[in-house]
């Protein structure tokens, strides 16, 4: 489906094997939810099937299928947790749609009227803030 | 969910039940997928649930669990038939997030290196290419 193969040295991978850390908002047995270390707006957050694909474009259709429902589950609780007045979602594929790590992942990114998304990939955060907006999406699930 | 319901005067309902017409791309059961009347990209199409939800925050999970495999069978289906390099996936919620047709639906955008995406809404395109490219998305299905 895709020319390109899956690279479990990325760090989403890393990530789920524990190998570096991340401040995580949910966990089943399928799926992982964790904040966005350079977030486009306070609470977005990504999430990512444990099964490893490189994007939308190779995975699983039954990975898919449980992925969805999780990310709504998400994106309600970071809309109420952030007072937010919608919700983006954005998935990227290859690098020419926004891609820039490798295994496939949901952006879910709470957005308020009047206040522009910060651009994709831009400054890290702080680790205390993404911490603190992790717990308050948690208190919202 | 969300504080705002859904209201089946929307123009997706409306394609829905074939009162206006759409340049359709794949249909089963559950779910539509149609051309965008004003795309981002050569090959930008929407896909739609047949059940009605205003969005993603107020949907029903069973039906998300059926719509992210038809997502990924139509941007498959889209790089191939485009060609493209990449393919951005977006869903908005709320007006704040860009949502501005209150059925839920997904873009589906083909992309290529070095060419910009056009407006969200921007310009009305040519029904005669709209048909074409449909076609040529079926092709590859």
């Amino acid at each position: 489906m895709t020319n390109q193969t899956y690279d479990d040295n990325n760090i989403f991978a890393k990530i789920l094997r524990g190998e570096i850390p991340s401040h995580k908002v949910y966990e089943d047995e399928d799926t992982l939810a964790f904040m966005d270390v350079m977030p486009q707006a306070p609470g977005h957050l990504l999430v990512i099937p444990k099964q490893g694909s490189r994007n939308l474009l190779d995975a699983d259709p039954a990975v898919l299928a449980k992925l969805l429902p999780v990310v709504q589950k998400l994106a309600v609780a970071a809309k109420e947790a952030f007072e937010a007045d919608g919700i983006y979602i954005a998935q990227f594929n290859e690098p020419a749609a926004g891609q820039t790590v490798f295994h496939l992942h949901f952006h879910i990114v709470p957005r308020r009227e009047g206040e522009p998304l910060k651009p994709h990939s831009g400054q890290m955060a702080d680790h205390a803030v993404l911490a603190a907006h992790a717990e308050k999406i948690k208190s919202y699930l």
